[in-house]
């Protein structure tokens, strides 16, 4: 059954989750650039995470190719060991995703991401033309459906699906946006109006913020839609790090961005109340982006196993609420074996040197820069990017 | 080259990280049990974590038989979804450590760890037979050399020792103890010298504590031989987790063991202080235990590039320092490519309404055990577990 | 020059700190009612505390008369050790503070606090009698001006200065109020409007939330105001806690009213920043409530030095920015003896066992009560009271 | 009945609080040199603290002559806005305590402290002459008994109590020290040895290190007295700020010293704690130093009520345990009317931007200045002050 058959009756679907930091860690993508060459270079490491996601309960297996249009592999490519091509990279995403997916029953959705040739202005003809060079590879591939995700303008993300909606297939449409909206200003359910309209049968949010905060802003999404008398299935997949001190630009301008987030991670019980609290604001597409790994993934599924029936596979090496410490050799430790203790643990960072919160750089410190985006004066980050050389901020 | 010519010559080692906690995030290991059964069951993802390890600059892949004694398995063998027989896991984990081995220039070490025989006040010759039967299986494998980890006492760890050197093999020796000792009251000097004089070339300590405390420990050891003067080579394989506020068990007793330690996981950056640490204090054989990842790994092979006049593989997946984020398009994200930037940054938790430490449970609250355990009226786990279901504390 | 002169010149007026936690704290006032009859019992403590905040350069005192209307002393008279006259008190309070005043330049103003006669639906009849029962007093005393303050409601505030407008004298209005308003949901900018046009010329807010809170609440007042196109000076006296988790009913919800705030405590150089964000918004009328003690006072007084010309008497023995430390004998102390240092210091709590927010109790947690008071079941703390009584919450 | 009659009984004594903190806070003393010219200056003040103290049980109430010996008030002399000879300042000391413990039935102590002229290496009958000349001022005024207090290093303190010992009255003495003990490395229990043989009757530490560390360090000076077979009183005034981070020398390296010391300020819970270790450690000579006000001594009289059989004046004001906010109109302030709440909570400090620990300044961070104490170089804050000025630290 196709995505929008499985919603449409009202399933939950559960998304998987981030693999440009799961895989940083491993050793195979490189932070700053976050390019997905990995594909091609180490095929068996992108395909054994997706082997857990899937396990862990995962019912959608994205491609890995955030961040593969040709624009973006060329913009980072000095980064890259040895140059390999837009549609190398893409297609063996296909086909790394489909073969896990045929291990079970997964669905493979085709994604495509912002694009730098957006962020430097260049045309709409342009832009759209990247993204349609990795449609043809995610329709010779014969993907089930297809991603448009972390946009952080909402005319870039309606290019993108308008140009993915050619293909006849599924289109879904999530924002890297928080509460305040698209960088332009476009609020999260003006965001959400403009995606269904473009033709988007699902819309959310993904990446940069807290799940909280997400949950916050495909809350906004979904009242503008019921404002505009507009039908879409909502989705969700936001970040596994707790960030209630970011600014509008989420998790990129805190201080920790991108090696130091530690402290910030989520714990499983965390993405229970996540899933928890998501399924009752009424989204059924729920999955995890940066941060996300397997196992915040199973948290997902065994949250919402009542609603769903069954336990994923990797829940055989899952205790629920932490039921297999009932037999540890230590009272105390045994005495965590239970729902109350995991639910109201406000687990300690060992860390008495460091706050809790950290003031984000950028738009939340250059007074001068937050100025003149109020003055719209600099609306994309590449203007401002030249207003930072030419005034010095 | 063996280990000891390693060594001897003045080789850096690097160990590699804690299979049972990331293979628990990874959907493959229960905790609780902690068993290794996953070698049998999927040995796919054994194999990629050894090979990420690997990659990341370790010179030692241990066997995945952590727990694996048959008396641990039979024991623990209530969560296995299907038996499995001791010596098939074993095997199957000589079998995979020495296939990713053969990638690049690892040695394999077979590994044994503390025994529930022991705990339950078995007899020497019971507990001895629990590790030959382990040994038995590392000979006709045929791995390069054999570590006795995870020992609470020094008493058990020296019957292992004895165990190991009877192949002829070089025997490392690592117990999970912090400064105060081991669970019967033996000093950290003590036990060293016990373990030198039962055969083990190598000692040091792994888990239950902090890169910090245990970097302490170790010193405590080379004290220890020092005034005894005794030779040893000196290895440290602690967590990864920042546990300040534990008490004399190490961070099984802190409220946040084993599911909501996530705030306490150390950066790369306090590795790379670490590893120097280590370094500076004269340790050679420069792992870590439970919380690493591949990643934490290779920030050690990096920060000790260079006196070994080379990186890890891994590192064309990373820039030194963060030196990667110098293209970013922010301003202020650039200016995070920079060494000082890293080494002084103060993560924040983003977890206002959570405190920096805990107070352990066990010893630390349960004021009786503490009494009892002082009177020497309970010296091991398994009396004291009869005291409490006599006591009732 | 009475009060509203030296507001129309464009004076800085610097206010008085708080009396019932700083006399709490001397041993003279009972937490819990916080009745002022120290003023009778113990007229020499009185008479010091006006002292330190006038030589801190305080221009204003109150008269210590808060929560002393009739109706509220006999409420928590039993609470007293002898029974004291709403007289005696008020007469007490009056020249108490006169002679203080006359030991400087300092106005006296007689104020009023909310009443339970108002809480508990007495009619407006009852509640201006209470009022106009304290402005007898403060006529025979021939106090400078009147303040009406501590206010939840802005109907009770209102009524408030309706009676003390009768006077002829200037009357300022300040509510304990955040930015969501008062406790019927009416918002900070009509709040002042009804305040204004009930004939206050001052108006603004005290108590209940930290110095930023209620900045910004001050600024709503200032929209509402000018919004209407009403002109009224505006006047700020927060709490010197840091209170960023506070709810809609202020500190009093917060876990550790009253007796466990001291680690919210504010510095000095906190209130600097206060005086000036307060100064740049307009705000003419600057000083504090509850936590306030005369070297916070002093911090208004020193920040503001540059635009008043001179510096308080009691600045004598305070160094501006710490520059008396030059001379200390250690190098590292003489280190902060500058500006930029206390100015970015971020005062560690010593409590690593402590989190840095709490959850607010009732409205905040109790979830019963939040949803009678949005159907607007009940609308005063009393008929609150009565719910709780009968649907035991 | 004097001090040693008391003690000698089996009494608790109760000391006073910091004089320099409260009145640097009420606008009389000048933080920096800390020097006591109110007595003379603002007399009204230093006595109403004296009276705040005694009405919160305080038996004995200290003269203010903290760094009151001429070479101090020279030496600081600089700040004092008009020149106030050195006799005057010992004598109106003397004066207000007398007066107002006659309100009471307190003692009278007079008191020394450590002296510019011993850092400065001046020999011992110029450091002696010192405190020489404030005794003669003691004894014409006929105080109770003599503490010495405030000492870093042993060899001065036992000087001062030679001197004080010249009188015939009882003497006290306590050093600023922690559990390493004195500037010259002298251990807390040889400390009290020397410190008893010279003469003292009571001993103990004051200042310096928060009330748990300052128990500590009592704690090993009586076992250090045990094992000489020496029999002394014990004394102990701590700070009423929390300083787990300390170093050897104490809270005037922590970088909030001397003006952001807000969040580390101890709740009347903490002290009641403080109160009950020290009678269960034998101390019976019970106060506190900087930072405690007069609500923090009246803690102690409350916890030791039950052993004293009643309470302080000051208790009219104040309920056990929070009792009084049993009629509060909010049920949930009502809930905290009770021991078991105020115990256990962990107060929030409301600054989620700051961290709970810090780095202390000092031989904490300048390791040139640490190597050279190990070496034994400088042994004196003099000889250090000259080497940092030669080889610029």
């Amino acid at each position: 059954q196709g995505i929008l058959e499985r919603l449409d009756a009202g399933e939950i679907v559960i998304g998987d989750g981030g693999f440009v930091f799961a895989l940083e860690k491993r050793g195979y993508v490189k932070a700053g650039p976050w390019t997905p060459e990995a594909t091609v270079e180490h095929p068996e490491a992108v395909r054994q995470l997706h082997r857990e996601f899937l396990r862990a309960g995962a019912n959608v297996l994205q491609t890995f190719t955030f961040y593969a249009s040709e624009d973006k592999l060329e913009n980072r490519g000095n980064y890259v060991a040895e140059k390999i091509s837009c549609q190398k990279v893409n297609e063996a995403a296909c086909d790394i995703a489909r073969e896990v997916a045929n291990e079970g029953d997964a669905l493979v959705a085709g994604g495509v991401s912002q694009t730098p040739s957006y962020l430097s202005c260049k045309d709409k003809t342009e832009v759209k033309a990247a993204f349609r060079q990795q449609l043809d590879v995610f329709m010779k591939k014969n993907v089930d459906f297809l991603i448009a995700e972390y946009f952080e303008h909402v005319e870039e993300a309606v290019w993108a699906v308008e140009v993915l909606k050619e293909s006849g297939k599924p289109v879904a449409a999530t924002m890297c946006i928080g509460p305040e909206g698209d960088m332009h200003g476009v609020s999260p359910g003006q965001c959400a109006v403009q995606l269904v309209k473009a033709g988007a049968s699902i819309v959310g949010v993904n990446c940069h913020f807290d799940p909280e905060t997400s949950l916050e802003t495909v809350r906004l999404m979904k009242e503008g839609l019921q404002a505009a008398k507009l039908k879409a299935h909502l989705m969700c997949q936001p970040l596994a790090f707790h960030t209630p001190d970011c600014g509008k630009q989420g998790f990129i301008d805190l201080p920790e961005f991108p090696f130091g987030l530690e402290p910030r991670i989520v714990t499983r019980w965390d993405i229970q109340k996540y899933a928890r609290k998501a399924y009752d604001l009424g989204i059924r597409f729920i999955g995890g982006c940066c941060g996300f790994e397997p196992y915040h993934i199973r948290a997902i599924a065994e949250e919402l196993a009542p609603e769903r029936g069954f336990l994923p596979e990797a829940s055989e090496k899952h205790g629920s609420w932490g039921d297999n410490l009932s037999m540890h050799t230590k009272p105390w430790v045994r005495a965590r074996a239970r729902k109350e203790y995991w639910e109201n643990l406000k687990p300690a960072s060992g860390r008495p040197y460091c706050p809790s919160m950290s003031k984000p750089d950028g738009w939340g410190v250059t007074k001068g820069a937050k100025e003149l985006m109020q003055q719209k004066e600099a609306t994309t980050e590449q203007q401002l990017k030249e207003l930072f050389q030419k005034k010095k901020f």
